[in-house]
């Protein structure tokens, strides 16, 4: 029995081989592996750790268990863009669209929420209709018709990841950057993609809060798309408080609508356009980042990018009229603001307690088979630094009944700190571009 | 859910508290916590340890989980033996009775064979007829009438031990000492003992080779029977070698009865007396352990040890005339002598080897479902240390069928080595005796 010898070996600190790792994946996904024998592995992985050839044998282990997109055909650059996860983060909701309306394919295969972060897959079936379960065939088809599919991870892809991915969540074994690495790369690389673009997230409310240990992760992520021939770019960005002011899936598709209007936050754009850059120069269709952007704002302002949008929609089965009307969307039945319980200064925005709260109103969930709420959510409008004065409006709360209003409210008063002056400095928006060269520090505009 | 919550803190080297503890032990129990979570927390365990209270903590929520005996009605002292597990070692089915009929009760709960080491259930299944799974009100009723009973460690008794026990077998998670001592002392002090004696095994074919490893353990042990106002004794004999001649269940059940009749090879007898005499004297029935000696080589002298084995033998529902006449024992078609290939000296006989040729043999189990072969095993004649000459026998195997021999004795050539002198000497057969007062070191005749 192959798992008990590499739990053995792992637990004594020892390394395991391509070969073994990709005996033990296959394992996993025939089922033949049962999940306590890797849980015990994974833990021991956790504590141990993994070395660089280890967990590139890991990836391509959890890769080879299953299929990889086959794209080429489509003739043009083909670019993802992934996050680590946060809270408010709806960026992929927006340059899916913006990226593939300026002719480059999009094909992006997102997750679903759990515990305090949301996911794409469950703000975009927030729109009635919406389906991200199209099977592999259906996404390519879609992909040659207007560059861009929003999907799942199916069964056929890296399904070796997909169980230990499900089991990591139930041991505690989520916190590792071998582990986190191995199993966005697993799926990425199966895109079949010319470049990737990662948002590292850092901050309180990130997997990895500690920015050196995000770094690390960049750099493993990077080295694994080497490995691939993928090049690989990582902005390190905030997660100290929400990105942008909805958070909760029908709310962040309004507002993700809102930004491809033009009309969106100010944090919210300028990391999805930085992001978007990225997804552009990697892809070769412009020759700088100020053109980059620039031809961002104009897919934005001339609504092709919206157009782009309502486009996908529809061809995955959702009602179009999003674009022009977001009140076909969920609606919560009650709402309630939250206001300052005294003048000061906006000192924190907790992103975690954030959402805590969306999961207490039932809009995301603690275990993978929960069913959520789509209307649940905030609307924060207070951003740290903020000066208030007592009474001031701080942020909506959206729920379907008021015992879960109440529960939502409970959290957002834990999450928002009015006091006489900031506990911390809030972190830059962005602060790194990690490439195969090295890492650079952000500064403003680049 | 609290499983999730206790792997997370033991992961990062915190403590588990006696209540949660009891919480697990009887969702374990209870089937609630599924086992790859109780996988995932045994290798946060193995890895970062338990300290001296989470250890008496689990052991008393594993005891928890089930039922004990009630024995104090049988009016004598009451005190079982046990062993951390070796080849070759069938001191349990001799002592059970010479102990008995000295008017000490005997509740003995013992295990299966798994991996290398042997197990007393398995030996005592190959007499035509005998039962071990008891009902616990049986084993009460033949406690009152002989004073022992040789039972397995029913459903009723520490549930949550028997699950966690079978999954650190096929999880590496077995050679820890707080979870061995826990997952020992919660089945032991569930047997209602006044007294327990324990053999810790050191040397090459332990599960915990090194010495001063075996002695923390005794130690360990000692503390969690204190807490239970248990006192126990333990004494380290060795395992660099088998324990008398024969290793195998029917062949072990037949040198068994050699020793009930005095004819037992000197090391077999020599650990069992020593460990008969602690349990004597922790039973309070000698006033030395000269006594204690003398009053066990009376029982076998006198016939009366190998009657009282008789009467457990019809009891449990096996062919109580095996004590006669072995020849009723299971026996293997095929049988082979070793010679020594060279003249020289025994410089080793690895028990660990041997225990995996029985497996080869089908005469063991890699597996806790797999069946047995009762009549598969060796007779090894050689000791480290005997001068042989080439050709001389140094070992029998027996089998099932012609491939099965020659994969026994492929393994029987491995574990034994001849050459021109020792690679180091024979561990003492008795090293250390430990009490609550200490450890001491054990002098030939102590």
């Amino acid at each position: 029995m192959i798992a008990q010898r590499l739990i053995a070996r792992k637990r004594d600190g020892g390394r395991i081989a391509p070969g073994e790792w990709r005996e033990f994946a296959n394992g996993v996904a025939a089922g033949t592996v049962p999940d306590y024998q890797s849980a015990a592995l994974l833990m021991a992985c956790f504590l141990n750790g993994l070395d660089r050839a280890e967990t590139a044998a890991l990836t391509e282990a959890m890769l080879g268990s299953g299929d990889r997109l086959q794209l080429t055909h489509l003739g043009v650059p083909r670019v993802d863009k992934h996050s680590t996860g946060g809270v408010g983060d709806k960026v992929s909701i927006l340059l899916a669209p913006i990226i593939a309306s300026l002719g480059v394919a999009v094909p992006m295969m997102s997750g679903r929420g759990l515990g305090h972060t949301g996911g794409t897959l469950d703000k975009l079936e927030s729109i009635p209709g919406f389906r991200t379960d199209l099977p592999l065939a259906d996404a390519i088809s879609q992909l040659e018709l207007l560059g861009c599919a929003l999907i799942g991870q199916t069964g056929e892809i890296a399904p070796a990841d997909r169980k230990l991915y499900a089991l990591r969540n139930a041991t505690a074994t989520v916190e590792s950057i071998p582990l986190i690495a191995a199993s966005i790369m697993s799926k990425k690389l199966a895109e079949g993609l010319t470049g990737l673009v990662l948002d590292v997230k850092r901050g309180s409310g990130a997997f990895l809060p500690e920015v050196d240990r995000g770094l690390e992760l960049a750099k493993t992520m990077i080295a694994l798309g080497d490995d691939h021939g993928c090049p690989v770019t990582v902005l390190v960005t905030a997660m100290d408080r929400p990105l942008g002011r909805a958070c909760g899936n029908a709310l962040e598709i309004e507002e993700s609508i809102l930004g491809l209007r033009g009309e969106g936050p100010d944090d919210l754009m300028e990391v999805t356009y930085a992001l978007g850059a990225e997804m552009l120069l990697l892809a070769g269709v412009v020759s700088s980042r100020d053109e980059a952007l620039q031809v961002q704002r104009d897919a934005v302002a001339s609504g092709r990018a919206a157009e782009k949008f309502a486009q996908i929609v529809e061809a995955q089965g959702g009602n179009p009229g999003v674009v022009d009307d977001p009140a076909v969307l969920p609606q919560a039945p009650y709402s309630r603001l939250l206001t300052a319980p005294r003048d000061g200064i906006v000192a924190r925005v907790e992103p975690r307690t954030v959402g805590e709260g969306i999961v207490a109103m039932c809009g995301g969930r603690t275990r993978v088979e929960d069913a959520i709420d789509p209307a649940a959510g905030y609307v924060i409008t207070a951003r740290p630094g903020d000066h208030v004065s007592r009474g001031a409006p701080l942020a909506a709360v959206h729920a379907s009944d008021l015992d879960l209003l109440e529960r939502g409210m409970d959290a957002l008063r834990r999450a928002i700190t009015i006091a006489d002056e900031l506990e911390t400095p809030p972190l830059p928006l962005i602060s790194h571009r990690v490439t195969l060269a090295g890492v650079e520090e952000w500064h403003d505009g680049r």
